[in-house]
């Protein structure tokens, strides 16, 4: 399918629905759905093609050699976004450009900002494709092609949902602005700069962003709440080199004895991490979250099954799903001390080293984490042992509030779109970028996922089930009119 | 100085010393012994001179483009013996030759086993000597040269006191056995086989042997007890691959985590291993050791400074003699898991592992530590982490009693060669081929160190005292008049 060009858009619009000017709508009323939803369906070749096409670009950030198909991406981004009659512009940045757009203003109306990516990952190992990762190919119901889920197919549901406004109302219900970035996979660094610099230029009411998962197949899901992250590097020295184990053994405080104990009294026998204050700030779990978590009947024992173990342990008093995704945990990353080779080497090890970390729940910030951790440890250092710690960059939890109108206006929009209310749930993860928006912005932050968890992102073989790229504009498009009954 | 051979032996020999047969000599009289202190008086330079003659070939073991140098060693040492009138042979083994010797037979008379190598570390870094390795080099009344002290210089000892009795008395006062190998410094392979097939070759009452330390400069000691080992490897997996620490952390167990709380709890905080049983066949220290170790006066402050700490820890109620030497330790000797590179990976390991040993006191077995520890380990296991534990070759410790006679022998002896009384030491570490003989000759092992703990063995510069080299044969004349007091 070509691209539309404004004139175009105005000259397809049915003569009721063409802007004279920027008046505001009315209220979008049941007729101008369903006229809407009647659109989407019947653009769905038109809207699969459309995706065809920019899956064809193998706009892969992290490889210099693609640097031209990273624009040639972000040029069909705004060029697209042009076309439906929005403001655009694309930035130029230290690396990838950034795609901004914004729909005319509507005083009196919120503001959405749309957050999404148009490049990227590699693709290999190529030979594990089934078909070539810059090819779209259907099968099952499914396009696979590298981006389908992450993030070309998820973002585009809200361009498309707009562009069904535009083309039968005429307008969005409410203001929205687009920020498409290229450099997801590569650690959004240019995005990082202009949000620190610009933050006033994306001043919104919320943020949409699609590029997570529903909970699973036909089970879409809001994510409301995301771990954070304080990361560690301890470093502990004793003796200025290497000792044999036997002359000195007994006698000269071993730092690999002692980091293996610091370690393990930073948690109990309970699972409860023991640096003071740690939970002081945890936002408990409302009996709605644990009733809802419940209620999803989470399969444990395929978990276990998954990653190959047969049992695990956790924080007492808390269920799986709660121990993902609303509890805080620590976990040691990394450990090395003296001799790793094969066979016995007899030595008292001069340093020893852990990398670790805790995730974090809100409203923890990994600030008081590293002054609770400096003041747990360096009492605890016993006569021959010199600690150095490494804080390495953290970032908070997110927590948007259930009672949030704008997860009731999504919730609304998803059961629209999918038919079927979404469950409300959690990442045990971090999303690095969702926090920057959090904190800049100050604005609740929708993650209304579209994709499932076997959609091998980052993988051979990355697919999007059509039926969800379709149900999740559907859902987008209602999401405008839902985010419009809410006061700006 | 000219290799002797037997003839001119017996022509130098006053014709008073001749002997006609094997007819055993009387004990020896303190006439006897001034004799034989003259002798080793005259021949001072002549026994630097030979010193010299060894340190000039490079019998690296280690190296298999030294292979010839190691056998024109072996063949040095073995003439040497023969020209001493002793009944030698050179004993080929699937390495480097065996010297073997013996005196002739003197019925009612104990048995001396003298072990010595005529092997040498390699020299690198050989731009850190400051004269050649194998140009032995006199400065300030030290010989440098590879070997100097381990184990050319102080092996020879026992053969130059051997030559002082042979060319004085005519024959040594007890049955004297020569075993002297070429793969010490690559771990005795050759030995170990002959001394299971043919301990009964080697059958006496005690072993000597000169490849240790005096305490100090001036403070010649006799060490009469070495700890022994057991070393482990502990291998403990989680999930079959790295999980996403975000995703997974607190829900699945962490083999690192596992690792550290087991290591951890094999020491309580007063140093104290424990597993089960672990003190169970500790020999105590005996006050007269207690008593002695005090009296040595250890300098705690400059064995901290040595290697570059400022404090220890170690077993309560113990001192660092104590702790070195008497007691068992518990040391992580490698440790490893997950992401060890620079920076911050979120990483839930899938295996985590550690190398740790203990040293071992009389009477503790490897077998009885093996035993307490899979006890100790396996219902510690979490739900979720499998372990696998390898059990490296141990040994036991060796303690050789205070009360033996042939600690008295060669205390005598040392008083007489030193003009100080020894102390009575113990070695921290283990010397593998001291368990072997301990075991396979059911013998007293003597550890008569000629050597002093700055002597660079293993390093650049290795060095001998020269004094001390004299000191020390005159000490091994002595103690062959010693030992041939005790009923054999």
């Amino acid at each position: 399918m070509a691209v539309l060009d404004r004139q175009h858009y105005i000259e397809s619009l049915p003569a009721s629905k063409r802007l004279a000017d920027a008046t505001p709508l009315a209220v979008t009323d049941a007729t101008s759905m369903s006229e809407i939803d009647d659109y989407l369906v019947s653009r769905h070749d038109d809207f699969e093609a459309d995706l065809c096409e920019l899956l064809r670009i193998p706009s892969i950030s992290a490889d210099s050699a693609h640097a031209d198909d990273v624009r040639r991406a972000a040029n069909w981004v705004h060029d697209h976004l042009q076309a439906l009659g929005l403001t655009t512009e694309l930035i130029e940045t230290a690396g990838h450009p950034l795609v901004f757009a914004q729909s005319e203003q509507i005083p009196g109306k919120p503001t959405a900002l749309v957050y999404g990516h148009y490049d990227v990952q590699p693709p290999d190992p190529l030979d594990e494709w089934v078909s070539p990762p810059f090819e779209p190919t259907v099968r099952d119901g499914n396009i696979y092609a590298r981006g389908a889920t992450d993030d070309k197919g998820q973002m585009l549901t809200h361009i498309k949902s707009a562009e069904a406004w535009m083309k039968t109302v005429g307008q969005l219900p409410l203001n929205v602005k687009y920020l498409i970035e290229g450099e997801e996979e590569v650690g959004s660094q240019s995005l990082g700069t202009f949000l620190t610099e610009h933050a006033a230029r994306l001043a919104c009411d919320c943020v949409v962003i699609s590029d997570t998962c529903q909970f699973g197949p036909g089970r879409p899901a809001i994510t409301y709440g995301l771990r954070g992250i304080a990361y560690y590097e301890l470093l502990l020295k004793g003796p200025q080199q290497d000792l044999h184990s036997g002359s000195f053994g007994g006698a000269i405080t071993n730092p690999a004895n002692v980091l293996a104990r610091l370690l393990a009294e930073i948690v109990d026998g309970e699972g409860r991490v023991q640096l003071p204050g740690f939970y002081d700030a945890v936002v408990p779990l409302t009996p709605r979250e644990r009733e809802g978590y419940q209620a999803m009947a989470f399969d444990d024992e395929g978990f276990l099954a998954q990653v190959g173990v047969d049992g695990a342990i956790g924080e007492s008093g808390y269920s799986t799903l709660e121990r993902r995704w609303a509890r805080p945990s620590y976990d040691i990353n990394g450990l090395w001390s003296g001799y790793q080779g094969e066979g016995a080497k007899t030595v008292l090890p001069a340093r020893a080293g852990a990398k670790f970390s805790f995730r974090l729940v809100p409203n923890q910030t990994p600030e008081q984490v590293t002054a609770a951790l400096r003041e747990f440890l360096e009492p605890r250092l016993p006569p021959g042992i010199t600690m150095e710690l490494k804080d390495f960059h953290g970032s908070p939890g997110v927590l948007v509030s259930l009672e949030s109108p704008y997860i009731e206006a999504a919730a609304s929009a998803i059961e629209h779109g999918f038919g079927t209310a979404p469950l409300y749930i959690r990442e045990g993860g971090s999303i690095p970028i969702v926090t920057s928006f959090a904190e800049h912005l100050g604005a609740d932050v929708l993650l209304l996922g579209w994709g499932l968890s076997d959609d091998n992102t980052h993988s051979p073989n990355e697919k999007f089930c059509l039926a969800d790229f379709h149900r999740g504009t559907k859902a987008s498009a209602q999401l405008w009119a839902e985010l419009a009954k809410i006061c700006g």
